[in-house]
């Protein structure tokens, strides 16, 4: 068996005279993109184009909903109602559904930006309003996340999930991450970071900090495309992952997905 | 023959904290909405509402995109490019249709809000720039519009449109509205509003400010919201027109639309 | 020894088309405003009115900041970090200053409002950062506060601070208010309203739910402008107080302060 | 007589997560910044720290408003009312003010950004709204500006102007600027630039596309800060006013200004 991951990075987070991010570069790295929609970062110039570009490069659409925190860059908690993230969450991927169609496609992922994206792994009213504006939107859809409140929220509604494989960081031996408290939770290097990127995808196996080989399951990986070396490294994960045999693909368009 | 209009108004422009216009009241009135999509009025909430509320009373739903000003709610013109209006209708038609998809029915047509509905029928790039938006992202809706270069852009690009009445303004002989400046442009007796109406639907005349009938295609009326008396003007015109024999209906689900 | 009181209300809180609370009424009323600063409500315009009216008729002004979200009127929490808080504040109170030094007068006290109001209360990083803000912009003005985190920082800082006294809600034995999920929380009655206020207000006591007397500090008392009977209410609070030989004043011009 | 010019630049144009310009580069080489304001560019973070630059380097600080428009940069085109630049104006004004007490200044200056910039020297309407807004927040700042409006608009207030000269544009024979239409309307030669800069300051002396001599008064020279070169051309222009015996220093301290 041929092991399949869709290689990820949040895209468009420019917005109107400021850039950010190395767009063009990663999208000859990523199979799928989280595109912003305007609410942490994008504007609708952005969001048109970056569409526009993954049609052409073949790369897959999906939305990357943020709270409203334009200043804050969606890294800040807001204390919303669930009530709140399923409408937000809703407004931004139609929006983002707008550039799809208009580039002949449509969107075929959701993946939570910064704040949001935490919360909904913890808080499971936020869990539920996300993955109800998904089904009420697009059933369709797949909802990326780590694992949590989201995949319950998800399974017991029918809503596809992908699990998204964190390539930088070291874990325990229970699975969770290392926090980032400790010295050792990020990992700088990027041969250690690729070697694990493989073994991850290919194998299903992490090993943790004490050593211990552990039981993933990774249908996405995220890459960077900030910091002086994110582009750089992004590069080298991907060309691993090719020569061990590994097949990049969007995971929307995937015929098996993850068991939710 | 018998005769069929729109009634339409603008709903959806309360924001957070803030209401604005008796969205109940004329929700039982109209037969389509134009619906605030955020950017100068409207947020989330309110959107997610007043959809539904039209889904339940059988009101046809329609975006109703602006400039981007909510503190000046889109009555101040704004020189942005035609690339900027097509992305921001694009945005705005965008998340307004994440609402009707979650009510089980879709976006049926666009209306443009303030001055952006003011300049859109004057300048040209800008009626290509909405009319492209809209034949890019669902080229089945209907743009309502005054005669204007909306129109030619529509046409040529085969949208089908729909004129709104203007019926609470004088005519100039040669068709045109009588400049706001003049002492009678605008009509304020409700009797005569509601005459006025009655003709240009069901008989297709207008009867000039020099007294000559001028011949005028309505395909919707436009009631307002705002005012002490509006709702109660809004519910004399309906009674009248539906004592008169004209059917109401959304316009865009009608067979015959008007031949752009 | 006659007890004097500050009578304030949260003003100025329209938005651009959007009018909030009866700015007019209260300001007949009270000796001080919270003026919205364009975070949560407010606009240049709205600002510039309301200061203008506070000269005309002897009210003094206050800087009446909150987390920036127009949208969710600063009632939600947000994560900002201390130095995000402290610099929010700054922005918003000198963009009040300038329309108080346009029209001759200065802001004379500072009562942040809504969630920020809430969490300067007990968190201490929030406590400090607000109250820096105020020490670097302009020591010589008061901050509104009820006990909590804010006393004591500004105690540190030399900054004067005046107690806020709540006239509509019940207090446990120890000083506290009665949580709102008990059923007695809030008092409707207004004539109980206006009968704790004077007690507050001329003998600095409050009786609590099971009926004891607790001493209370009350410098300045916090009108409502919204809801149907509200300026009622608050016009029946103010004659009672100068029945009761209370004088009505703003606290920051006042010669002797509560004691930090 | 030795000639004295105020070097200056915009800065403070990042905005929450992204940056523009290299601020630190020009404060090294200005005597006055024009700081924005957070309508067009700039946040509070952002407003703290330059101004807190600016002071430990000893360069003067200048409100930089813009229309209320962020994704446009401010240089969109807005018709606001007359009211609405005079009370935004004031707004960001009065909020620059705060940082500047903060770190023991005042604002000693404003010069428009953007389209605001522009339209102020030929909207007589904005220009007196502007300089209404600075006379009454603070008469004894000094409005930058180039020849217009403006300038008639300050000195029937008395207040001070500063002339910016522009000196990377062509001229024509009647002193206005060569159109943007023009091949040669910009000049990309560094060295020419430099010359150019000199001769005006030095000898009030602009040579025209046609060769002919203009007499032109520059109490201040606008730097750029971006593209590639920016801060190496800003630099040479320094180096060569200092070369040639002109004085660096702020407009706002100067005894002497350009009777306007």
């Amino acid at each position: 068996m041929t092991a399949t991951v869709d290689l990820i990075a949040d895209l468009g987070e420019s917005f109107g005279a400021y850039t950010m991010g190395d767009d063009d570069a990663l999208l000859d790295i990523v199979s799928s993109a989280n595109v912003a929609c305007g609410f942490h970062a994008g504007d609708p110039r952005v969001m048109d184009r970056i569409v526009g570009e993954c049609v052409r490069r073949g790369v897959s659409i999906g939305a990357h909903p943020s709270f409203p925190d334009l200043v804050g860059f969606g890294r800040r908690a807001m204390d919303l109602t669930a009530e709140e993230v399923r409408t937000d969450v809703m407004y931004q991927l139609g929006a983002l559904s707008a550039f799809a169609a208009a580039h002949g496609t449509s969107v075929t992922h959701l993946c939570p930006h910064g704040r949001l994206g935490n919360l909904v792994i913890t808080r499971q009213d936020y869990a539920e309003a996300m993955v109800q504006a998904v089904a009420q939107v697009d059933p369709s859809m797949v909802v990326l996340t780590q694992a949590g409140a989201v995949v319950d929220a998800a399974t017991r509604r029918g809503i596809r999930i992908g699990l998204v494989g964190v390539i930088d960081r070291n874990y325990e031996d229970d699975g969770t991450l290392t926090p980032r408290r400790e010295p050792d939770a990020v990992i700088h290097d990027t041969d250690a970071i690729v070697e694990r990127t493989v073994r991850m995808v290919r194998d299903g196996v992490v090993v943790s900090r004490t050593g211990k080989e552990l039981a993933v399951t990774t249908d996405s990986v995220l890459l960077h495309g900030d910091g002086p070396d994110a582009v750089a490294v992004a590069r080298r994960v991907r060309k691993a992952l090719v020569d061990a045999g590994v097949t990049i693909a969007p995971l929307a368009g995937a015929n098996a997905l993850t068991a939710p």
